[in-house]
């Protein structure tokens, strides 16, 4: 973790860089649960999931969001903040056990329409697992300075 | 917590729930930099905070998501599933002692274009401070069994 | 999590509500431990108990009761509150990765003597296992207002 | 936390322990309310709270007789065993900042009349705050081996 | 833990004491790299270690140290103070599932050169694994008054 | 958090690296607790505390280490790994409410005597507070493979 000043000049499209792993344990689970209040059992009853399709507990989408987004928290930028995310979408399950990772490609930018000097930056962020399949995927806005504007 | 089978009939627009407060505690800040491995002096160093123009510090947005929809979590539907969020805005900063609620207003259904025999609920989810202020907002999309697939 | 006004004349004698099932975790097994400071090796030492006739790890009987309770938390009920537990009773082990859920049964109620315009309701609380075994039994004491009193 | 071999003759009538001290916090309220999946605005809720007779948060029933329980944990007594706790009884709130500690005292104690060789010993545990007023109060009944039986 | 006076002159070269064992769980390793933000993959990622010569995630040298230490926490002596650790070092790998036991081992002791009436008391800390092994030790120094001092 | 081959002539006597702020909470103090088994009122008991010298809550020394080396915790050095640590040294009290962050300097290296194409690096690490004074010392030794050896 370290502070860097990055303008919106800066970031390039096409850019990629990817996390190291996290293995996501049963632990995860107990914890997000508790810390959420979501003890549906979807994620925290085995012997109701073994019954079920899926056939193993699943990981909460918060849970698989909160992490692979928090795993690319790595360098402060001064100079930009995080506006929201667009089309944050549950592509397939993590289940205790799997290891993920984040994935995160500069994919477009613009001027920002109503806020002269700041530009919008989407960085696809992509939470992959063991078999470098995509788990989750969404959109992040980011809102960075111009450098004429600092 | 309880079961109950909802179709995508029985989705009505304009239909508003709000769940209970909680607030949110320097505990919560904490776990979650523990949970997803974002320690950001933003959410973490109270020293550093005073000398910014945020004043104090500030949740991760991933936290007030997480519990924000963590708190809708009442009723398992066996008939419907969780696609995803669009539009995930935060909207208002979060502060150590707030108390949030969620409010769910249904604000639009159609039938699934590529899945016959479901449709798409979305749920306009907006989690509210002490104040009432909306905090964050995004939209929740259902995919529904429809009656007569079911 | 809802709210609801129930009152003394409300409960019915013979009625029975069942929560969902939850698998208990080494998790949970090691936050109960580091919440409550029991760090018996009848809870925390897997080589230990291998040489004990019960042979593995036993939840803390604090732990079953605390979870076992918790999850039959689901209404908020503004006309009545705990007054206490009889006849708690530790009646099977649980071990990890046993899943437990909570069986309610107002069993009895009658006037409050000392306090006009109360009465008490007691359910039976029994947690049962994935075999449908009884783990934990005890009576909860519930103090509810009688409607005239309200 | 030592092991040491106490039979049911060694129980006296009269003998009182007490533990050292323990402050509740507001970690401990939401590492419970997440152990235990018990939401409750009670617990939770500071600003709904506020406005109720109690006027702040009230520490789970299930939390107080947990740590209070979980801190005369001292002793392994491999001739004895836990078999349940009768009249548990919560007698005064316990609210953020207080600081507890429990007393035991043996209070009677009487062959078991269906286990040959086996005696009830009963220990009075109150959890006292810091005004040295009982928030909680219960019997818990030991069953110990006589020194004959062994 | 009880409170006891032990004096510089009441340490006994050679005096040792073990503790009861604790099982290393995946759950400490989460609640570790969580507590500390040391999220490497030598402890989180499962499948990265296992292309890895040592083959599994190992514990948090930290961890090992400040378990291994707790441990020992039993009796809080008025009249002495922990002046620090040398020598710490990290013999074997603590892999999860292992059980771990701390030996304590009076050593040394002398008059401190700075501070009259005060002795320091070296402790050899031994934490050892579920074969016997040493995985970590270290020389504890504790700063004690002297009788005739106190 | 990155991975980056640092070989023993990489390392210069006298670089300094510092990491950012980190507040040290209350629930720092109960997490470190429950996650070590170390009750002691020092840490625990507020009302007590008052009552002495040092008047408040006092951090375990284990968490000032744990946190205060957790936070340098941000290269993957795969050249190089942790042999122990000298002279650990608990210079000042932390508090609740404290900021403390850890300074890293490189003070000296020489050829490992055992270890033919290791060297020893001694990394200094200074635990401070947000008044800037040194809060804990201690020698990190890191064993460092040699160029040539690689």
């Amino acid at each position: 973790m370290h502070t860097e000043d990055i303008y919106y000049e800066d970031y390039e499209i096409g850019h990629v860089r990817e996390t190291l792993g996290r293995t996501i344990t049963e632990t995860d689970f107990v914890v997000h649960a508790g810390h959420t209040g979501d003890f549906f059992p979807h994620h925290m009853d085995a012997d109701w999931c073994a019954t079920q399709p899926f056939g193993q507990r699943i990981a909460h989408g918060t849970m698989v969001f909160s992490i692979g987004i928090g795993m690319t928290a790595s360098v402060i930028n001064p100079q930009a903040f995080s506006y929201g995310y667009d089309r944050l979408r549950f592509i397939r399950p993590v289940h205790i056990g799997d290891t993920i990772r984040t994935r995160v490609t500069i994919t477009r930018k613009e001027p920002d329409a109503k806020r002269i000097g700041m530009g919008q930056v989407i960085e696809a962020c992509e939470v992959l697992n063991q078999d470098g399949k995509v788990v989750l995927a969404t959109d992040h806005i980011l809102l960075a300075k111009m450098k004429g504007a600092a």
